[in-house]
């Protein structure tokens, strides 16, 4: 494909400055995003291998007026990754900025370049006897660019909290080209404005992240699971509340799995084991995760909390997993409830957050306004700790979703105007990309909005980092 | 004192709209700040009731383009509430705001009008048995909109991070009257930039905090402390890993106390009780404080802590609290170090941070650097596990700060110059007020001071927010 003559100008001046190894063939996956609702219409894939190629790189789009569109793992699930209204923009790949930098489990901090896959952190934090919590589905290909870009979110949420309190500092190139030196692992540093917290869920808008001080934790000395059937969302959360009585800061993850959840995994993948013995499938069950000091005794723990929760009508039945090997077990079965939607093919998926105390209500609402658009399944899962719930649309057995493509936009509105009205988010942890573009000006608050467009304007004035994402191009 | 024309005639047009009650006579304390260094010249002190109020003010203060100083409890320690160039400044005092507006053990978060004493908020979530950890000297009178504008510290970060880490989300007023709503205490919400990290920390100089909402957590069950002696910093920092590696998340406090510290307390208040049998004064000590969950058990978690170091060669000497009243007099004793060193009175005080791994190195080579201006002595202690120091410079016995005045500044800069070659900062947790801007405009990265400049002239294209805090007038 011919680039564009501007960009291939572009190319060839960039030519003289940086490597051979910068300028790479655009496969078609730099033009593709998992859930295909954008497609890329071609462009300059450049992989600058230090943070002074990607300032050279930025500087020159800068003074050229050619838009960035910044490049991580691919695993983005709002099309913030790829644009597909700009013709031939920079495609800028932090593939090749692998290096952790340093690691020190004094400092509790680990300082890893924006193309670091997230599992890499992780087996490095492990081998400083350390801990890096942050944990999601595309953690074996997410990099951490993309992951601070997105400020992602994921199963410790509860305990750890999102991306964004898990970095200490960051490294990032500004629309202008010049490079922020954040990389401090200061704990307390009150200089002035904190750029960091901006930069972090910013989606590439407002710059790139080249490297960033990544938070260490201890690890914990005993973990333990349970999954425990409870009668309805509200025993969900009172359940919740009984074991941060109990076990306070010791509860890593507090999960909610639906009966329609587990009849997916049954049918689309049937090797997971299912840990429950009960009698038929309960219509919602807990995945709670434990991790305690060294004093701790999580099934001790876990014992106290079931024979407690019984004892209040919260829990009818469960298990506590017996030995690593089965919390493990605990952990794929929720790990392959995404695989399983996926396999079944949802109409719409929702990334939606409310208070918790309004998740009983939510979820029993959204059913009766959804059956005003149609007849569906639906698939209600997700973090509940942190009121955030992967709230998906299925069509019915023997109809497909292509049946339902039309109602698509009306169960999304439908979906996301409830979420509004119960003080909710309609971007939990996926951020907003392109996808969610228009439903930020529907729903967020108006002040905020004109806060970020009049910071857009002031740090990329020429609009070129990630133009369309976020804020609309104009 | 009468005021000047412009102020006079604005303060009349307010009168229509607002109460009598947000009048108020300008007191002194409303000029004054704890240190001395800048005084107000006067003012239109204003004290609204409510949010619309605030908005009302600012609204016609942007309109008439008068400047305006927001005041808290008027603790702060670096001039940020206290103009000392401008004429007759809008003085913008949050203290009839004192409401809580709601308190959710089950959404563990707290929604807190700005003039909301942090004392009050404890005893509010300490009702509601939850915590809410922010830990400070001035928590009696320190207001939440200061500690948020300020991201203030303490004792607790180490645990539970600075003030922005215990925020979910923020009301403000904007430089232009708007007023953003965002008091969501939602965990994951990725809609858009996180305005609610800019506005903390900024100290009112991108708009005025009028309410937020604070996170709660479990309180711990069981807690304890102990006090150790210790060899040197460094061997304060060998136990900080060795309790770290046995104890983990548990350890609430880490603070680091000299010989002088306990000297000037012997001198100055010798009431506070010392618990340390050992014979003279120890050089080194550490205060360490747990806070372990329902299966803990604090007193065994520290004798296990101290037979280990003991057996490194690390502690030397220690005592455990018994009982609660013991581990009260311990931090009683913490708590009136800064006291003491107010009875002596210091020729220059600094709040500083470096790396941990630094901090042994800039506690020995600092006082060769500062006996090459004088001879004094020092009084270095505080939150050494988040590696934040104060760093006091007392005269000489016999010498009063007096005699010392004219080489204050070459103390300062010694200090700060030899701070900024280990990587730290020269303000930690106090914020930059009108005190330490050049301190920024001389050690933060020109990258960072120009983008916060952009922003500030975006948000605040009239400069009417706190102007000359943490930027310059410009």
């Amino acid at each position: 494909m011919t680039l564009a003559p501007a960009i291939a100008a572009f190319a060839d001046g960039l030519r003289a400055d940086l490597a051979p190894a910068v300028f790479r063939e655009l496969e078609p996956r730099y033009t593709e995003e998992p859930r295909g609702r954008f497609a890329g219409q071609g462009g300059l894939l450049l992989a600058p291998g230090s943070t002074e190629e990607v300032a050279s790189i930025v500087r020159a789009a800068a003074s050229a007026g050619l838009p960035i569109v910044p490049y991580g793992g691919g695993t983005g699930l709002v099309g913030g990754q790829v644009s597909d209204d700009l013709r031939d923009p920079v495609i800028l790949s932090l593939e090749r900025m692998t290096r952790i930098r340093s690691i020190d489990a004094t400092e509790n901090a680990l300082v890893a370049e924006a193309g670091v896959i997230l599992q890499n952190v992780h087996e490095a934090a492990e081998a400083a006897n350390r801990l890096f919590p942050l944990t999601i589905a595309a953690q074996g290909s997410a990099r951490i660019g993309g992951v601070l870009s997105t400020n992602a979110g994921g199963v410790n949420v509860l305990r750890y909290g999102n991306a964004r309190d898990l970095c200490l500092g960051l490294e990032a190139v500004l629309p202008d080209g010049s490079v922020l030196q954040g990389l401090s692992p200061l704990r307390k540093n009150n200089t002035g404005y904190d750029l960091r917290h901006l930069l972090i869920g910013a989606e590439g808008t407002l710059g790139i992240i080249t490297a960033a001080t990544l938070k260490l934790l201890p690890r914990p000395a005993h973990e333990g699971a349970a999954m425990l059937t409870v009668r309805d969302p509200q025993a969900a959360l009172d359940l919740l509340n009984l074991a941060r009585d109990r076990i306070g800061e010791g509860i890593s993850a507090f999960e909610l799995i639906s009966k329609t959840g587990l009849d997916f995994l049954e049918e689309t993948v049937p090797e997971v084991r299912r840990p429950l013995s009960a009698e038929g499938n309960p219509e919602w069950s807990v995945l709670i995760d434990l991790g305690l000091g060294a004093a701790g005794d999580p099934q001790a723990a876990l014992e106290g909390l079931f024979a407690a929760a019984h004892d209040a009508g919260l829990v009818s039945d469960g298990v506590i997993a017996q030995s690593e090997g089965q919390r493990q077990d605990f952990w794929q079965l929720r790990e392959n409830l995404p695989e399983a939607n996926r396999r079944i093919g949802a109409v719409s998926s929702h990334d939606i957050s409310v208070p918790l105390a309004a998740i009983p209500r939510f979820i029993a609402e959204a059913p009766g306004a959804l059956a005003k658009i149609g007849t569906f399944r639906i698939n209600c899962f997700g973090h509940v700790g942190d009121g955030n719930l992967h709230y998906n649309v299925f069509p019915m057995p023997g109809r497909s979703r292509a049946d339902h493509a039309a109602q698509r936009d009306a169960i999304k509105r439908c979906v996301h105007d409830l979420v509004h009205t119960h003080g909710g988010s309609v971007s939990a942890e996926h951020g907003v990309g392109r996808l969610k573009v228009e439903d930020m000006e529907r729903y967020v608050d108006p002040v905020k909005l004109a806060a970020m467009r009049a910071i857009k304007d002031a740090l990329d004035p020429k609009g070129i980092m990630n133009p369309g994402a976020v804020l609309r191009r104009r």
